[in-house]
């Protein structure tokens, strides 16, 4: 069971990954949290650079390919063989974040991000995906709450610099995905308290994990 | 006028390249040399990820990635702005590595690396590519005697650590690579005394290059 969050910086994917793994030791599944970029000591490098503030000359398509270099690596070290295990993997971002952020929002066509994915990284897609969804305003004034609070390093800011007009583009992309393949796809209202949506993400996971095999 | 120097590993690249560029300083064209991985600060970050002695777990497809995400920043940055300012641009690597590092020898095959080049990467390709040949027993070697010497960082020797085999597919791809596309690629006897390699590739140089525009 493969189960990844995404959303706009701010919807709270990175508390919630840690909900559902609680949830899921609960009942005494085996499972991993894990994150793009990142995930792996070679990823982690690559995050570094892809969340710079100071790379604001960073091409769109060297954006893409190294957001795809730490996928795959990722997929190949860290997912498919706790897969193979069969332990529940947790992700926070994974290919639609690329599909919206490089796809959409930069303007490469998300058939483009696709294509590559299928092609060159195997395919790879999750069981479920949860979107959490929250106006932009309201994700964003949470992640500068956060930097302020120092929970949140401001390591992130390259995205986070952008403009409101960006983030909207995100959001609207990830609605688009959620329509596009409804299976996949569960949206969450972010926006209600968080206790609310810890419980609604938690019954989602709940509904969708198959029986301990 | 866009020129590349490829080669194995020690087959006296870097050198080269300071000597096309002192010959056309000489005859009075404007001239930059410049290196892949590398050539900008978001690609010399990329390249300490790729040299990285440590990252012996880095999977064929993300590495390959990687050289194509430095790649693009390179030609978007550099070489792109430097060719359309008249200069000549010459490059110590470029896509005929990946095409026989990462497409040969770690097989992903030639037909990927050139198509993605081809469809995502805008397809530039240089106008002449010397060809710098020598057995791979003789470039490791001098490679190792550089650092020794310590006119060599040993950064490199993640390509280094591989074995003989390995270099072998090299210099039989590259040779493959000037076969194929025999009016760019410009073969050099790389064992001859330095040099002899020097004169040669500068008489090479200087036919190539068309009249000062």
């Amino acid at each position: 069971m493969f189960i990844t969050l995404e959303g706009i910086e701010g919807s709270g994917k990175t508390t919630l990954v840690q909900s559902v793994v609680s949830h899921c030791h609960g009942i005494g599944r085996d499972c991993i949290a894990t994150r793009e970029p990142g995930g792996t000591p070679i990823g982690e490098k690559i995050r570094s650079i892809l969340l710079d503030p100071r790379h604001s000359a960073m091409d769109p398509i060297a954006e893409m390919l190294l957001y795809m270099a730490d996928r795959v690596q990722h997929i190949r070290q860290i997912i498919q063989p706790a897969l193979r295990e069969g332990k529940v993997v947790v992700c926070d971002r994974y290919v639609d974040a690329t599909i919206v952020y490089q796809g959409v929002a930069r303007g490469l066509k998300p058939e483009t991000v696709i294509g590559l994915h299928n092609s060159l990284l195997g395919g790879l897609w999750p069981d479920i995906t949860l979107l959490l969804d929250l106006p932009p305003r309201q994700g964003l004034q949470r992640a500068w709450r956060q930097i302020d609070d120092g929970e949140r390093g401001s390591e992130e800011s390259r995205f986070e610099k952008e403009t409101m007009d960006f983030h909207s583009k995100i959001r609207e992309g990830y609605l688009a995905r959620a329509m596009a393949e409804p299976n996949r796809f569960r949206v969450v209202n972010a926006a209600l308290p968080q206790q609310e949506v810890e419980a609604e993400v938690v019954r989602m996971v709940s509904e969708a994990l198959p029986p301990d095999p």
